[in-house]
């Protein structure tokens, strides 16, 4: 199943969940899940948009419990492998062995790129259970290729089938996520994968880019529905890979079938890039500091953006909520108190 | 004005006319030509999206006169100068001194890519007349470089300050974009342009591999209002650009404003890539032929598709729409008659 030269996961059910609230029902997963098997997709994500166990008051409920949706995806399955996110911190090892029991077969383990090492205990377990595994390192523009490296090497260490550069904020630009594949392929023995977001435009760019520096795992979501400006939009990579001859195994009629059929009724409104998910790419920061940003705009009557960018500027990372209110008072001309 | 690296034209208020069917209304260009300007992009193309003379049963008419809207615009600017569209055999020279008239600053004569021959009348007025004058060669991907080379040759004979590559299907794939940008770079002593296509969801990536090979004019339409799936998402490529530290002097902050602030209350809905667009975009051919692939399908029991990508495989024309049903009936297995 997965002998072609780039394999694609399908993460609409999984990463599109932020772009719906998390009101993916059964039926929905049941119908989309039973297309993309038809039309050979290698792998299938399902989970909340944070990953297992994400359903809580601080990532937003699940409308359906993502276990009924994992097992609904199994049983609607011939061909694809239905994979599950996993954030150590949010997933616990408990729900790793239900979706494993379920019937997932790929377990994806997801850290900020700079905490691999947090992601071993997860790995081991999945390689346990004999499920396929991914490291995901998440925010992968914060740090330079070296470290992500080294962050990579930890994860393959662990034993991780693959290493994903994940670039949750949409913020690299073609050359750097060459710079980044073209290391990683180099010094790592395992697969080499690349999740990309759509915020600067640069979705398509960035994957064909990771392609060519020798990445073979690919995330697409089909219509875009991803967080933030979505994804690659996987029918559209199916086709451009189809137009340069590069092998999915996937059926693109079917692709392009399903994408109008059954996920475009499913959003709200269609995904485009508007001034929030662009600001986010521009600055490279993530979406939760958003709001907190405007709020500290308005109270030093600054441009959010400014605080935003110079956030980017200081690698702030997700906890560090604090530092807004510092950054935008710095901004401001006043001394920190 | 135009002492830039990468000088853009603003698009939106003339190919973004496909996108809500001609309805520009005075009001509406006003207000976002006055935005554009003061966010000092350097052209802002004002036309019926098939150029000066558009407004027809074929083309669809106009709610407002091209002509009040060119004179709004110019009436609304300090920085940017007005540029128009003119498609020899639509427009005429009456409607091109017309809109001089008015203070247009700018003529683009566009052309089928293997009939820049037409062009020449046009582009010489432009010059008479002292407009700046670009010759826009459409549907760049139907034919080799070479033979573009030599078109563009043409344009360039007749005066041309500036020949386009452009990418009317949004068929071209990057490498295809470099071939041909470095072509022209490389035999042309005028500036090199190009406008893309998303139906791909390569108009990004086409637009910086055309930059990257030299290309110094490029078009963008404000949150994608453009045909198709519309082009270059001018308030994300000036953002990207602006991180890859090059030149185009205009405001990032100011287009990401009226992007959301004007130009996504005009869109009866945000643009995406359809089904439609990206067929369209997969097989190389005019949205004129969907319409009449679906019913050639629906009468020889095929898939659209089929017909669509064997249209593009034949290199068939807008005007050979007869062969639209020549070709449905062969793949039907029936000979011609």
């Amino acid at each position: 199943m997965i002998n072609k030269e780039t394999v694609v996961t399908e993460v609409a059910l999984r990463d599109g969940s932020h772009a719906i609230s998390h009101s993916f029902t059964v039926d929905q997963v049941t119908q989309v899940v039973k297309a993309l098997d038809d039309a050979n997709v290698p792998f299938i994500e399902v989970s909340h948009g944070d990953g297992l166990g994400g359903s809580s008051i601080q990532y937003g409920f699940s409308k359906t419990d993502e276990m009924k949706l994992i097992e609904a995806s199994v049983g609607s399955t011939k061909n694809s492998a239905i994979s599950v996110l996993l954030l150590p911190g949010i997933g616990t090892v408990k729900e790793l062995k239900e979706a494993h029991q379920l019937g997932a077969k790929m377990v994806r383990v997801a850290t900020h790129v700079t905490e691999a090492d947090v992601s071993k205990q997860h790995i081991s377990l999945g390689k346990e259970l004999g499920m396929e595994t991914v490291g995901f390192l998440m925010m992968s523009h914060m740090v330079p290729a070296e470290k992500l490296l080294e962050q990579a090497q930890l994860m393959e260490s662990y034993g991780a089938d693959t290493v994903y550069v994940v670039d949750s904020a949409g913020a690299l630009l073609p050359h750097e996520v060459r710079t980044r594949i073209k290391l990683l392929k180099e010094n790592l023995t395992v697969n080499v994968g690349f999740h990309a977001h759509n915020n600067l435009s640069l979705a398509m760019a960035n994957t064909l880019a990771a392609i060519e520096e020798g990445a073979t795992r690919i995330d697409g979501s089909v219509r875009c529905l991803g967080a933030g400006a979505g994804n690659t939009q996987t029918e559209v990579l199916v086709s451009v890979l189809e137009r340069m001859n590069i092998q999915t195994g996937i059926d693109v009629y079917k692709m392009m079938d399903l994408a109008e059929e059954l996920v475009a009724p499913i959003l709200p409104e269609p995904q485009e890039i508007t001034k929030g998910s662009l600001v986010l790419g521009y600055a490279g920061v993530y979406s939760s500091f958003l709001l907190h940003a405007y709020r500290a705009a308005e109270k030093y009557h600054l441009d959010p953006r400014d605080i935003l960018i110079e956030l980017g500027n200081r690698k702030v990372v997700g906890g560090q909520e604090d530092m807004i209110i510092d950054v935008a008072s710095e901004l401001a001309g006043y001394k920190i108190s």
